[in-house]
């Protein structure tokens, strides 16, 4: 079955979404997240949905169901990278993301989690990492 | 068409390939790669290729393509996360990757990237882009 890559920078996991999801990949996933939050002790977790064309109340769902279950295991998850015209059709449609913290891109939901987790900036932890 | 997203990381671009490629998949990531770093003025690239099964030898002149193109555009490109079958797989065929810079994980690719390109750590380029 097809898996979702999920690469470890620092402190933080990065998924990014570029396929169709369906409820097997999006359980694979999940499993694969806590296992990895487990595995690295990873602080924050960013989702990339750049790709997305459209984030319905599935995918709405999905992206709340994996921040609730990193938040259990002590790991924040930030949703970056939608597209404004999803932005503008999920208030059309009234969709809302309950529970899942939204940043522009890349480098600012990770700005935002150093400075919620308080963490050092990454040099440090590189630094951590190779000894 | 379907686009492969191309992620901005302080001073590098990230791309995580994860859906099968054709040679029209490739030309626009070709073509998406050369504007992003001519936009960003990025000064390396890291091709994740850890959610493919096989490097065949269509993959690996793909790889030797974009890195060469990168380069001309005075930015480094790394292949990062190859899984071990693949390694294992390519020796035996006889093929290689001609050009191309390989390291274990993104961590490692940006480290790589870092001292080959003799940049400051990530967080003084943070600074920079906040200002």
């Amino acid at each position: 079955m097809q898996r979702i890559p999920i690469l470890k920078m620092g402190p933080f996991l990065l998924v990014t979404i570029q396929v169709d999801l369906h409820d097997r990949l999006v359980m694979a996933l999940q499993d694969d997240l806590t296992n990895m939050v487990g595995k690295t002790g990873a602080r924050g977790v960013l989702l990339d949905i750049s790709s997305l064309d459209i984030v319905d109340s599935f995918i709405g769902r999905m992206l709340g169901g994996i921040a609730a279950v990193t938040r259990l295991m002590d790991a924040q998850t930030v949703v970056v990278g939608m597209q404004p015209a999803v932005a503008i059709t999920m208030v059309e449609l009234g969709l809302d993301l309950p529970g899942v913290i939204t940043a522009l891109n890349v480098e600012k939901g990770m700005d935002m989690l150093r400075s919620r987790l308080r963490l050092l900036p990454e040099t440090a932890h590189d630094t951590r990492a190779e000894v």
